[in-house]
Order: structure tokens, then C-alpha cells, then sequence
């Protein structure tokens, strides 16, 4: 990540800056520690591509995350416990930052596809469906805008396509047929958003270092408004379940779904459990 | 450039529709015809690789319009004589319409790439770099947000920089170095500039189908106000005459100084020559 950050530094400063800014300190890494783990299991016989598969799916992550607290979206203050790109730099160099941070994704894999074209174009490939339309995560984001929502084609695009993203591309970088894969990603996107859904529903926004009930105050469908918060738990833990039971057979399944239930543990807020009987 | 945006169909209706709005019907076509006739002069022997790079550069071109005509940039009604893209559907379809042709660009390469993936990455990377930062259209236009601009950085990115990609991706699409194509495209570029400052400042909102005088509104530098209107069209036959020289040699030279003649009676508007004593 810092190496791909460095590719975007010169040029005019403040943006320059505000790139930086938006990447790091970044989050959990969620999905390229899942394109990491998948490649791992995989051979990771190019470790160079998959590295830049980890960063750009980071960085269009971030885009996305830059973006989505626009005033024209979510209008959000705070990010990452710290003012939102907008916030602290300018609407104009927010939606350039964006710009300019999925740009870099599709830069990072062209630059390390020398070792391997073949693999560095189908990763461009695969990662660009995952992003735009029709069902990537600005298909998400652009259901929002829509008089019906497709909720299932919502959900899919708009938080689990960056996860079939990640075990697919981990998949793609090892040389592997990225097809089985889907499954996993797409239930570990399905997992992230009932979790996500009940740190909104449950946590303080200190905590979170974003703003809370956003889904009720945007009126957004979400699992604790469907399942109650019980429900969505008990949801959650068979999503992961089912997951664990999706990983294709190879090398390294065993660590793989280690990596899902310690994911699971993780993902879980501690005030969720405590709230349900007998756990 | 249709087959591109089919491949945006389907997904959200609305933002499906605006990708449409924002690249049909389009303006001149020029950076996808100057890239497909340098290719054309190199051989073009990957002809499905060079149509690909040529909707691609296109589609970077409408990405950066739609994004440079939101309330926060230009704050623009209109562009190619209708309502610009934020007010013909919204602002929050226009940021996404504009991420989403920015990702269909690079989709568009690597669906093309099985054919030669060396060169596809290749195309990818220098699109990447004359999209993004630290010298692409995105720096271009963060330089509008710095204190001070560096006068030749920004114009070599916000308008130079998808002309040299123009001319050096025909190259690349066709299999030849890059690096003797750069100044052509850079020269075509400056031209473009000054023809464009021309016509913001002596054309009329109508003939142009969008605002004018944006130059003056925004305090921006221009060639009228450098040369004068005589001393700017002069400045631009002398830039394309130097364009024409810096043609490397290649089969198809002839044809290629041709276009650029072409070219250089249709960008100067007519009200400017006329104004030019003894022409």
C-alpha cells in the first residue's frame, strides 16, 4: 500500500495529500488480508500480483469509502475517527481523490503485470466488474437513486461484490480458476453486512469513529430491523458456517477457514453477543 | 465506444441511463481518432487491441467531464448542447456515472487483452498514468486547488495529458515504442489549449453548447490573455507546424501530417482567423 500511495505522490500538493490521507491509517484490510489468505491457500506461486491485487482492491476500497461521505451520499463528518475526506480537505478534492485512488487501483496491477500478463489482465478484469456496473459497488451505491430497490442485487453489489473481489482475485493471482471462490467472498460480504448492520444498530459512534444509525436515519434496509437483534446473530453465525463449508479443496483449506473463524470472532460486536440468551 | 457502454447495461436503471447520457451522442471524437491514426500509421496489427484503447481514452475523457461539470468544480448546466449530467439526473449519478467510466475504461482494455496481454497491460498502465496522479487529468485538475500552480504542470496534465495518451497508445496498441510519439501528442494538445481559449473567448454559448467565458469567470489563465486573439492563432499554426514535424518516421507519415492539417483547420474557429490580418 505505502509503495502504491508513493506511485500518486508529486504532482499538485493538497491532492496529493489528500490521497495519503484517505488510505492511511486505513481500517482493518479486510479484503486484502481475504485476497492474502486466498492466495496463500493457493500457492501464491506470484507473490509480486498478488500483493498489487491486496493493494488496488484496497485503494478502490478507500475510493469508494471517499465517495460515499460526499454531501451528495451520505454527507458524513467523520471517518476512520477522523474528519472525512471532504471535511478536511474540499468536495473538489474528495471526488479527485476518488478519481485518482481507482485509477491508481488498475495502475498498481498493470505495473506488476510484467511477470505475468495473462494473470494481470484477468485481475484488471475481474477487479473493474467488481467496481462498476452493472454489478459492482457503484451498481450498489447507484441502486440507492432507484424508485425500487433490487435488494438482493443491492446488498450483492453493493457490500459483497469487493469480497467476491477479494477471494477471486486471490484466486486469479495464484493462478487458479476463480470460480469456486465466489461463494466464499460472497458469503463473507453477506456476513460483513449483518455485522455491519449491528455495529450501527448497537455501537456508539465513538466507538466506531463514523456516524451511527445511519441505516435507520437514511431509512435503509438492515438485518436487525428484519431479524431483531438476536436474529441477526444467530444469522451471522450460519452465513460463517456456510462459508467455512464453501472453501474449495486445496492446499492450504485448513488455515483458510481458521482465518474465516477468527474473521467471525472478530467481526461480532462484543455487545451483540452479550444481548443474546445463552451465549 | 457502443459495445463498451453495453457492457454498463443492466444493474440500476437510472445510472445505466446516465452512462448512455454521458458519452452518446459525443463531441468530435478527437483523442479516440488521433489514437486509432497512429496506430494506423505504426501497422495497427492488433486492431481489436487498438479499438479497445480507443474506447477506453474516450471514456476517461467523458469520466473527467461529467466529474468537471458538478457544483463543486465548474458547476456547469450545460454540456454538447443538453443539461449537463448532475442536472439531467442527479448529483450523486453524476459522481457515480463518472467512477463508473473511469472502471469501464480499464474493463474495456483487459476484455480485449487475451489477444496480446503484454501489450493490453501496457496500454493500461499508460492510461492509468495519464488519468490519475502525479501527471494525469485528475492532477490537472487538482492543480486548480493548489495556492500556486505550476503553470506547464497543469496544463501538460489537465489537457496534455490524454493527448500523449492518444498518440502514445496507438503506438503501444500497434506494437511500437512510445516514448518518439509523446511530443506529438503533447503538441496536439497545446493546440487543443489554445484553441480552446480561443473559442471560450470568442464564441458564443450556443455554438459551443456549453457556458463561456469560463476562463474570464474563473480567473483562469488563457492564451487570449497571454498573446492576444492574432498573437494566440498565431502561436497555434506555429505549434502544429512542430507537431507535424515531430511525426517519427513510421508507414503511414504521410497519412498522419495529413490528419493533423485536418485537424488544425477544424479546431481554429472561424470568427478567430477572420480577425487575423492578411489570412
Amino acid at each position: 500500500m505505502a509503495r502504491a500511495i508513493a506511485r500518486g505522490q508529486g504532482g499538485p500538493g493538497r491532492l496529493s495529500s489528500a490521497l495519503d490521507y484517505a488510505v492511511n491509517p486505513g481500517g482493518a484490510r479486510i479484503r486484502p488480508t481475504i485476497l492474502l489468505s486466498v492466495a496463500a491457500a493457493c500457492g501464491d506461486d506470484r507473490p509480486a500480483l498478488s500483493d498489487a491485487a491486496a493493494a488496488a482492491i484496497e485503494l478502490i476500497h478507500c475510493a469508494s469509502l471517499v465517495h460515499d461521505d460526499l454531501p451528495a451520499f451520505d454527507d458524513a463528518d467523520r471517518r476512520r475517527g477522523k474528519p472525512s475526506v471532504h471535511r478536511a480537505y474540499s468536495e473538489p478534492l474528495a471526488v479527485l481523490a476518488g478519481d485518482s485512488l481507482i485509477v491508481l487501483a488498475f495502475e498498481v496491477i498493470a505495473a506488476a503485470g510484467a511477470e505475468d500478463p495473462l494473470r494481470a489482465c484477468a485481475l484488471t478484469l475481474h477487479l473493474a466488474q467488481r467496481t462498476g456496473m452493472p454489478g459492482g459497488i457503484c451498481a450498489g451505491q447507484g441502486w440507492e437513486s432507484e424508485g425500487e430497490i433490487d435488494l438482493s442485487a443491492y446488498h450483492r453489489a453493493k457490500t459483497g461484490a469487493l469480497f467476491m473481489a477479494a477471494t477471486q482475485m486471490g484466486a486469479i493471482a495464484a493462478g487458479q480458476d476463480p470460480d469456486p471462490w465466489e461463494e466464499l467472498g460472497a458469503r463473507i460480504g453477506a456476513a460483513f453486512q449483518v455485522a455491519d448492520d449491528l455495529r450501527d444498530a448497537i455501537c456508539s459512534a465513538e466507538e466506531l469513529g463514523k456516524p451511527v444509525r445511519q441505516d435507520e436515519t437514511h431509512g435503509r434496509p438492515n438485518a436487525v430491523a428484519t431479524y431483531g437483534l438476536t436474529g441477526a446473530v444467530r444469522h451471522l453465525d450460519d452465513i460463517l458456517s456456510g462459508a467455512i463449508a464453501s472453501i474449495p479443496s486445496c492446499p492450504g483449506e485448513a488455515a483458510l477457514a481458521q482465518m474465516v473463524r477468527a474473521y467471525a470472532d472478530r467481526i461480532v460486536p462484543a455487545g451483540a453477543r452479550r444481548t443474546v440468551p445463552g451465549e
